[in-house]
């Protein structure tokens, strides 16, 4: 069994890495999330080449190593499996893995992780070694779980996942003074490289939330149009909300596919009608204090099928989902700029939960920071464990 | 001649890496800045074999060829010498080393860049590679620009080079409330490792200048205690600084070595005296509205002999210093703590110079980011074109 604390020196390490980060690879360029089922690659791998592979498409469908090993047919036998996840062995919609894997005849099993579901919890590579199948697990754990965090943390999307994105200055603001702006284009404090990291993270969100004074400030188009190279992401455009909590938005700012969230009582207003009209989807959500709550909204995402989302709106809109403590991975970027005047955090703010840091890298002039709301490496070793 | 540009595959590149790392390696922990020079190691290398090292050690001592080649007598001949930094061809308080190095039989020179003193300027390489020896410009430039960068960017230390060292927590604050504190131990926000980095700068430092604020709520030690294994840098401790415009310091708090600096009204009074029976000297400085003036601040550093200095001040004299233009660099240390209330930056902030990105790196749980005042890229090109 894999131990993430040793590295002892393998020969087939490299070798098995470059294989896994095909299954990662095939995982990754699936078309849609096959909610409630966690994205999944696997390759089957005879004689150093590759002689099948797929990913797991959609709830319902085959799972990828069944697709994998059909692919392969009796080349299976004798074959070494890489799969990103651990194969399953308990009847869902599709029949369990484990013993296909074994009736095909492959010798070994290379897996990421272990399954997070607690249905699983291990017993498929126990399943699979019990028959006399070699299993590895823990190859590329950390890219594996980084795939299926949003999967993880929310317990098989039972709530939406969460991923706040902030771009601030060196000196800790978040936009230049909205009175001094004349005109209504987006103000980037970020570089190119960086915009280019949040289209290719929106591509994998079902929704970006951006609050009623950034529409009505950037007019922003919340596509992901700088990314969209394939492997990016699964999806084209996540959808756009906009939390507006007393309807004070412009009708003609929003459209299809546009998802407006406001207090029950602005619900019966004219605005509501003619945002209706024009093609956004209005609905409401409980407030507090006169603010949409956090809480709320997540319940409002779930409803509208949109299991993950990221939230882009200001500092304000930051404060309060921190408060809210539902804020699942929190992406920081800085850039080398100092406004000395602008907009900053909120005087009330703070964070109900705390925040280890999972990456951090350069993004041309900037930087980006990424933490999440639980320790990683916590996280991965209860999914390694 | 070397082009940045450019990477071309040389079979000798990785050894020239290695020769030019242990050139580096002298030229770090030699035990005192040889100012107004900069640090310079140098190896001479034959046959594989390392058989003269040598740094320049303090002005008016021999340069690090020199010593190199002194080293390697009869064995320089055919031999190649790695030198961080561009032998000279001008007759300073020492004789040139361009001559000394063509005489001893060198066949081959690897510098890892030019000498930005405007009367050597390429002078060096041209004397050698019109005698004959090969020039190789631009190993490890990076890192060995880095070793010289105070020197650069203050033209050989024509004033003190300052860099700016601030800790922030995830949501852009400094410190907790100070009112909700009741001891005067320092609050690290930061991890140890963070810390320990910061005391590695400090041992780079001539002098660590911080606000009689900071002193009176923390009683920080200033000293580089976490740091302290050989080649951390070549002091073991810097200079303790505190800005002070109305000496309100509590006299208790300073002792021998610090120095204080202050309004030139404070000076003539009983405080001073004070301060000074403390065994701190006091220097005047000219105010501006009540505040120390930046600039006075660094001509009393460079009137008392310290070359460098790290500002660990609070966000209010980060704000005066960034605002008076004369910070260098700019160390921005982020732990992944939300503190919610505490000490901010000052309403009146901004900074006359622009910064670039230089270095992205974690620390721990902390992220550190490093920008320079010029493009580093910039100043890489001007000492390498």
């Amino acid at each position: 069994m894999g131990n993430l604390h040793t590295r002892t020196v393998d020969p087939n390490r490299i070798q098995d890495e470059n294989f896994m980060a095909a299954a990662l690879d095939v995982a990754r360029v699936i078309g849609e999330r096959p909610w409630p089922n966690p994205p999944v690659g696997a390759v089957v791998v005879k004689d150093g080449q590759v002689v099948g592979s797929g990913a797991h498409q959609r709830a319902g469908q085959p799972h990828a190593e069944q697709v994998a090993l059909a692919q392969a047919g009796a080349q299976a036998a004798g074959a070494t499996l890489y799969v990103t996840l651990e194969p399953c062995n308990h009847e869902g919609r599709t029949p369990p893995c484990a013993p296909t894997v074994v009736r095909s005849g492959i010798r070994r099993v290379v897996a990421a992780i272990r399954d997070p579901n607690p249905r699983v919890a291990g017993g498929g590579c126990r399943f699979l070694s019990e028959r006399g199948v070699a299993v590895q697990l823990g190859v590329m754990a950390r890219e594996a779980l980084d795939l299926v965090w949003p999967f993880v943390v929310t317990g098989g999307f039972g709530r939406p996942y969460l991923e706040l994105k902030l771009a601030q200055s060196l000196d800790g603001l978040f936009a230049p003074d909205p009175r001094r702006r004349d005109s209504h284009a987006p103000v980037y404090l970020t570089g190119t490289l960086s915009r280019v990291e949040v289209h290719r993270r929106r591509c994998w969100m079902d929704a970006v939330i951006v609050g009623e004074g950034t529409v009505l400030a950037d007019r922003p188009r919340l596509d992901a149009r700088l990314a969209g190279k394939p492997g990016d992401g699964p999806r084209a455009r996540p959808r756009p909300v906009c939390l507006d909590s007393d309807l004070s938005l412009d009708p003609s700012l929003v459209s299809d596919p546009w998802l407006v969230l406001t207090g029950s009582a602005a619900l019966s207003g004219r605005r509501a009608r003619d945002l209706a009209r024009s093609g956004a989807e209005v609905v409401a959500v409980p407030t507090r204090n006169g603010r949409l709550d956090p809480e709320g909204v997540l319940d409002a995402l779930n409803e509208a099928g949109l299991r993950t989302a990221l939230l882009e709106g200001g500092p304000r809109l930051a404060a309060s989902f921190l408060q809210a403590g539902v804020v699942d991975r929190w992406t920081l970027f800085t850039a080398p700029v100092v406004l000395g005047t602008g907009v900053g955090w909120p005087a009330e703010r703070g964070a109900k939960d705390s925040f280890s840091l999972t990456q951090v890298t350069r993004c041309g002039q900037d930087t980006m920071a990424v933490y999440d709301r639980m320790s990683f490496l916590d996280q991965l070793l209860k999914v390694m464990a």
